[in-house]
């Protein structure tokens, strides 16, 4: 796999997303989220994504340009219709915009319908963290996961994200609540590996390890009963306060050609917080269990990798960085 | 086990209260809340938590009157010291107080400290669907879950509530974080009956089945290092908003002696929705898989059992019932 600067790889997907007719503000934004997954190794969510979302704009499904428009609906309320703009530039439009409203208020909520795929959740919380406030963010998706009990895929992955200041830096979660990502199927497929026992089941409502035929089916809940009721409940939330679609008729989030009609909700905190830096510290010091290297916190591997992508460059899959390239033309910073 | 109808239940749990000291409107709601658990069958939740109780307030750390002392930092956020009141006492007058400003601001948040064991969160998101509105509810509690990777108890079983109104009634999940509860290891404790593999870690942080061994242990939390990161986000966001305890240093969630210091987080959401029934509907109706009778949807089974119980009454453990009746002296709804 070629080993790809920061500088390189930012070059090469902003010549790409100015080529599509996207501002530079939104483009900044739109290449930091793919890049900022890339560089924590959540490839699923990382550069990989840029030929489709340049697809997505040729095709009129994905609006370069809006932010997306606001309406309070109460002093604390913000309804967000996407306009089908970018995931990230209405997300962040949204999260300033409350944001700033729980700076008076102490919390502000957002619920956006229409927005294309906003990406990985950690890369708002992180941010709203790092500016001092909380952050509870959640998402829907296209039907991938089935309920416990049922035979095909009815809910989104419906990941969730916490983020907030610890008095000595920040603590950052985000969790699909599927048990693996649809990404991690194609990739044993593409592999010819198999998958473990009750990861996912195939067409016909079947368990499966064949990673082909699960491709067709439906990913597990993560937890059984317990993330299979989690996912539920952000999928009817999020639905009820965004007004978006549900279950089955969720599209947009992994082709080409649909609308995206996926809800996301932000809730910003705004509030003096105790300082729990000290409890993360003593979790990180924890005797490791047989088998384990040690109590991991939730966000700091991808941090660790960000920072060393960000001083050594990324590994990018050699099919993905030749597309971009050859989407992106010649790139100045790019000797062959 | 006996039979008892809600009356009589009813009876007993007010005549306790009462010789407790605790004024009718108070004991009303502290009784409805563990005859709810006990009437949805989740007997660790219910009349079991009364003698403790009474106990509680007799050694001075429950106090039987307060509603908790309301300061509002923000107009949408209310921070409250539940001055060591019970805790679905403090924990209803911050919810009614926040869904008061929700109704003008759209959203609004308590951050609950010092406040006695709420009980079963569903109580709460259930009775703020069946007004109209959304809850997300939260609690942290002793530390009895181990992290991800760890030998010990660092974490509450921190469960999350989420309500709302489905345009058809109301949709309702609560879980814990933690894969099972104590009570359950305790129940396997007292039959002598092992546990499966990976419910819980022995005093020494070693895998065991043996049930005795795992009352000094650790429960695992639900789906691995997922559930371990939603349990320890909770955790940290609570004690950063109530100003509460950590970790393993909180205390009186179990015990009869020590003030309690976990933290309770409530966010309530008054928008309106759309209807997601219809959702919920096609999730009721999907063809099960092999070896279920159907998928369930979060909530429901509960809901049929209260309505079962209130028409028939409930089974109460013998050793339950017989104490609330010593405690409580002769009621007259109860013939011998």
């Amino acid at each position: 796999m070629p080993l790809v600067s920061i500088d390189q790889a930012s070059e090469v997907a902003d010549r790409l997303l100015a080529a599509a007719g996207v501002p530079a503000e939104n483009a900044v934004l739109q290449r930091d989220l793919l890049l900022d997954a890339e560089m924590r190794s959540i490839v699923s969510h990382g550069l990989l994504r840029l030929p489709r979302l340049v697809e997505r704009i040729a095709n009129g499904v994905a609006d370069p340009v809006t932010r997306g428009r606001h309406e309070w609906t109460a002093p604390g309320f913000l309804r967000v219709d996407g306009e089908q703009g970018l995931g990230p530039v209405v997300a962040q439009a949204a999260i300033d915009a409350i944001s700033a409203r729980a700076a008076e208020q102490g919390v502000a909520v957002a619920a956006v319908a229409n927005a294309n795929h906003i990406g990985m959740l950690g890369f708002y919380a992180d941010r709203v963290a790092e500016a001092g406030k909380c952050l509870i963010a959640f998402s829907t998706s296209e039907a991938l996961v089935h309920p416990w009990g049922g035979r095909r895929a009815m809910i989104g992955t419906n990941p969730i994200a916490i983020g907030l200041p610890t008095g000595d830096g920040i603590f950052m979660m985000d969790t699909a609540t599927s048990l693996v990502s649809m990404g991690e199927i194609h990739d044993h497929a593409n592999r010819g590996a198999p998958i473990p026992p009750g990861w996912a089941l195939d067409g016909e409502g079947n368990p499966t390890t064949d990673a082909a035929a699960a491709r067709d089916g439906a990913i597990a809940p993560f937890g059984g009963p317990k993330g299979y009721a989690l996912g539920l409940a952000f999928e009817l939330l999020l639905t009820a306060l965004a007004g978006s679609a549900i279950g089955r008729e969720v599209k947009g989030t992994l082709d080409s050609t649909e609308p995206c009609t996926k809800a996301d909700l932000f809730i910003v905190i705004d509030q003096e917080l105790a300082p729990v830096a000290h409890f993360v510290e003593l979790l990180r010091n924890e005797a490791p269990a047989d088998g384990f290297e040690g109590v991991r916190i939730p966000g700091e591997r991808g941090r660790l990798l960000r920072q060393k992508a960000l001083a050594e460059g990324i590994e990018i899959a050699d099919v993905t960085w030749s597309r971009l390239r050859e989407l992106a033309g010649p790139a100045e910073s790019i000797k062959d």
